[in-house]
């Protein structure tokens, strides 16, 4: 703890009011991997049972389903509740999510989310408010092989990754001093970010190519 | 001129060195539409010899490469130089071009150009970077057929749309309070901006309907 009564970078940061975290690393992250564990197991068997499907597609309605819940659960709460580091008497659903406490322990890889630095509240709002419900449409677009399953994937992918850019740029043009050790900005700045660059990029790439095959049958035919 | 030797709002605002215009707003307003109809004209009628293109692909060409160039020359010069309202001895590129003067006179509608907000900064940068090539790519895409010319520009569309996003909600966060008068608010904040919230989701539904049409024509032709 710093001498401004918290544990983040820049240590002159100011906290007014800020209540310590009351979890250890393991009892925030084992829960979130562990319900991460259930929610993409609980898709993967029940997308097991739409017809034609592939494994692929199986696996991005886990994705979509995974990122999906994170936008809107994880993100909305620090989004919609600014005194997130204040709350003294956690309310009910502090107790039972603790996902406030996600965002405490999170802080250490980017205090910027402690501080509630505009970029990042913006991005994570527009993650929140439009990301989330499309990652949920997307799961259901992909069981039900809708014709724009493809196209709203790559929109989704497009958004995550244009919120990422927003995210590593404005840090960087910031000080890039937001994490309170090495281990925290490899973790949880570079490795938890990570993941919403590399597999939205992969899925935009594949999205794009099935996109352009279709287009490119489609002028064949009308040649 | 405010107590702080700049015309921008918050009055309070310190820039250090500031430079005043030179130019009125006429004088900076005229090139900069004359020059866009000069492009809009030159796209027009260089398209007409491309054959099989429809008026509406015509019209596309002609705005991905208004938006291509606004983007590039006007919006990266904004960029990557950042002591524009500064310079007191402009170079060859400041006398001929003039485009440090448009941003000293947008800046009545948003002083954060002038003050180099974070967010501002990386929404030009992501803009000019990425969004003006592709832009320019969108013209050579849909002149020459590509089977990615839909794709391409719903991204692009996509790309502008969040800048725009970004833009207006960090302006809502950081105060709202960025312009000299009702008069500027409306003409450069929300009027200059708005084409590229109006046009860019005009173009992306057009895109996203195409891409849905040849994806479901291909998935008939497969059941």
């Amino acid at each position: 703890m710093g001498a401004h009564g918290h544990p983040y970078a820049p240590a002159g940061l100011e906290l007014p009011g800020f209540v310590p975290l009351k979890l250890s690393q393991a009892q925030i992250v084992a829960p979130y991997l562990g319900t991460t564990l259930f929610v993409v197991l609980a898709v993967w068997f029940l997308s097991g049972r739409c017809r034609r499907l592939s494994k692929v597609d199986r696996l991005l309605m886990c994705w979509w389903a995974f990122t999906g819940l994170t936008h809107i659960l994880i993100e909305g709460t620090f989004v919609f509740r600014p005194d997130f580091f204040q709350r003294e008497n956690p309310d009910y659903f502090d107790e039972v999510c603790k996902i406030p406490e996600i965002w405490k322990e999170f802080s250490k890889g980017d205090s910027r989310y402690a501080a509630r630095d505009t970029a990042t509240v913006t991005v994570e709002g527009i993650t929140t408010v439009l990301e989330g419900p499309a990652s949920l449409l997307a799961v259901y677009a992909i069981g039900s092989r809708k014709s724009y399953s493809h196209i709203l994937q790559f929109a989704v992918c497009l958004g995550q990754l244009y919120g990422c850019l927003v995210y590593f740029i404005t840090a960087y043009l910031d000080g890039f001093n937001f994490w309170a050790s090495p281990f925290y900005y490899w973790a949880y700045f570079i490795g938890a970010n990570g993941w919403w660059v590399l597999i939205p990029t992969l899925i935009a790439i594949r999205s794009w190519k099935k996109i352009c095959l279709a287009i490119g049958a489609e002028k064949m035919k009308t040649k």
